[in-house]
């Protein structure tokens, strides 16, 4: 058969490096898209102004471009027979990405745990996304259950990777050059800086956007992910798309911009769990608690540990568990990650 | 808090200058969604080498782009408690807007006017577009009227400036080195030039569009405009989802090329009305009028002033406005404005 | 009447030249929404270092992109008033389109044929694309049954023009310089080459996407094709908007990289039916069927001829016509080209 079925769980080992297909170079057509399909503000990844001013070259691509590109060209080789997207861990922002860059993944598995039904089982991979230059511009831990195609395949050795519960502060890589000694905080939309935030602090980010089925089709495509629950009504009995765990991710970030519009740049990505599926005509909003914050060595940036919850109707002051432990289920995304900010 | 709550209509002073954030670096990106957005074809924004005949260095970005983002960045210091936009005047267009320029955004209050009510006022402002050279790309006048949030704030002496009914055309801004003289109409689409035209002439643009829920939003989210009536269906009882008015100028004036491909820059806007609100649904089709001509200093270029109308249903022959003196309801949009056409 | 109806079959000459309006610049933008709007993942069009390593200067613009931008000009002329698009023959691919390029388009009248109702007639046209170099980027044969508005106009004689059932392989022109001798499968995405297919085989592309109204219009205005079927949904009296037959080409071309990954670049167009119309809401799912195989002078660069063939709901298994001849209700597409493969 020439069409690509995937692999299933017997087809990981530990130590297996998959270099995943089709490199892509992104241009300002990505960046425009971006600001089409979510309320992103943020100024250093609207202006190469106020990214100069910042320190660096121009205003880079926004972080979650870099993820989304870099994360869905594993999907064909990891999660296409993936029955669940179980988490993520120590996600790093190494390196800006730019206009006219190339970007390719490689993946290599970390972790394989068969279940105890014999039918599937938790595969975990460090993906690395790299640039033209091979420098790598992001790593992240992402783990999946995958289904066994062959049932009676013998179970590997269970290796299950000691994943940290969040980055430390100093495993943060601060973009070279970086410097929010001069920032604007007139241009940048808001006044509050690291000082004004405090641990515990939740901010309801007020807004709602609905989602249509268009604009989640056109974002995932536009970052080659094709898995087909998203794109085939005829795939569920219910007719429903399944909405990409990413374009939640991307809403939620961008409605934070309002009450966060100085949490810049994103660089650690501790975990997150897409807490139930999401479905054109729902409407997203977000919340955030700060978890932690931590000095930097660059001049005038701090950075700050977030909780960024994105949830439909309700409101934030709802249980974001149920008394089962179970996520509430209007709770669409609970991600925790890294962002700077100036001082 | 945090959040944005925006400005009430006790928070405006006359002569106070608000600097608005998020400074936007333009591509290639926005100009392809432009056309992909609307069915624009005026060829000098479609086309390097149709500017380049026309004295320009490149084809820059479509002039309704210029004003979207000028406009998009007001909205959270202007229009985030308006509870309607209610005019535009003395709007010129300065500068062409090029891929890789940064606009930026700055409004003074010009005109306050307390309403009888006590429980809002009427705001004028004059809104400038800058590049990142600090030149003026863009101004324009336009009033709303906001709530009071402390409705026991006292009223402010009432001011209301003198605005022109339009701009004369000795006043419009012709682009340094503009010259049709050698303009190719065959290339343009249509034969008809500036003494094709006479005042009072009308033209029916026959093509209509019918509008998604999907575009409007990507259309609005591109210009940063992040007014929560456009993207929320959960914040009208109706659960309808009001659309940027700025969508339906881009709609009627990109319809328009068909009748009026000559009327390739638009330099000034005299005034303007949002008649009715447009809905997803709606199929938008318009109309011109000649207003007025007249002869520049540039070679071959003439100015036109159009009355641009867009409506839906119905014929572009009923009524502009009904016997009560309001616009028909099916009446969406009735736009006064200057433009350039080859003599 | 200052707007443009569109020709009919008595305005059409043998021999007649039309230069179509609105020559247009493309851009990152055209290329980021391309693949926002198809699951397009050939990676000589995704990465430029992918490109370069081909033996290209960098990544040129999807060849459908140049298709769609050069057809798109020709509808106000050729088909407005057309009944029906019947086919395409000898269209050839003559040279890549990059970011900056500036296409126009020309069509030559090469025949014409009036219905025996005398109320209608077949118009065939050679149409080109041109770069800014005055450089032919591809050509193709089209042929649209289009009214006639005076229906006592003359019948014109009949002129009938010879076309190729199928262009031959030698007449395929290989881009400069493009050399598969380093292509890099894994990167590609399938390890199946030029050798692994026989003539004969057919491939089952297994993913389908449903098609949105909001992007079948934002694809078909991207491309300059304002034809109202597409956009206005009072046009027809069931309400349906006609999707543009070329969303439906490059939707099943960009299906079709599952199986077909290494059928990189499209250098010949032999013929193509729009079997039936598709609407919004349809599932588009592909098969394909090797037709043929050649040799080329490039450097491990093989030419493999496939029909193409899309359609909705059912399995590809069904039969593609009827017992009655016409093609099954379910086929939307039926395209036979030429495409360059490594060996």
């Amino acid at each position: 058969m020439k069409t690509n079925s995937g692999r299933f769980f017997e087809d990981y080992a530990i130590g297996q490096v998959i270099e995943h297909a089709v490199p892509r170079t992104v241009s300002g057509g990505e960046r425009a898209l971006y600001h089409a399909l979510y309320p992103a503000r943020h100024a250093l990844y609207s202006s190469d102004e106020f990214a100069q001013a910042s320190g660096l070259e121009k205003s880079p691509l926004d972080d979650l471009i870099a993820f989304h590109v870099v994360f869905g060209k594993t999907v064909p080789d990891i999660s296409l027979n993936a029955v669940a997207n179980l988490g993520y861990a120590e996600g790093r922002w190494l390196r800006p990405v730019f206009e006219g860059d190339t970007l390719r993944s490689v993946s290599e598995v970390i972790g394989l745990k068969q279940n105890s039904n014999g039918k599937s089982g938790v595969v975990w991979v460090r993906t690395t996304g790299f640039n033209q230059y091979d420098e790598a511009v992001l790593d992240y831990v992402r783990w999946v259950m995958v289904r066994k195609h062959n049932v009676d395949a013998p179970a590997p050795e269970t290796v299950i990777p000691v994943l940290a519960d969040a980055l430390e502060a100093k495993d943060l890589v601060i973009p070279e050059g970086l410097d929010f000694a001069q920032y604007n905080f007139t241009l940048a939309g808001e006044a509050h800086r690291f000082g004004d935030y405090g641990v515990g602090e939740k901010i309801d980010h007020v807004d709602g956007v609905t989602i249509e089925q268009a604009e989640h089709m056109i974002a995932t495509r536009l970052w080659q992910n094709t898995a087909k629950v998203h794109f085939d009504a005829t795939n569920r009995e219910d007719g429903k798309q399944l909405i990409y765990g990413g374009h939640v991710i991307s809403m939620a970030r961008a409605l934070s911009f309002n009450g966060l519009a100085n949490a810049q740049m994103i660089v650690g990505l501790n975990g997150g769990a897409h807490a139930n599926p999401c479905f054109a005509g729902d409407t997203v909003r977000a919340y955030s608690e700060v978890l932690d914050k931590a000095q930097t060595s660059a001049p005038g940036v701090g950075a700050i540990r977030l909780r960024l919850v994105a949830y439909k109707h309700g409101a934030p002051e709802f249980a974001l568990k149920t008394d089962a432990g179970k996520y509430h289920p209007d709770v669409l995304l609970d991600l925790d990650y890294w962002a700077l900010m100036p001082t």
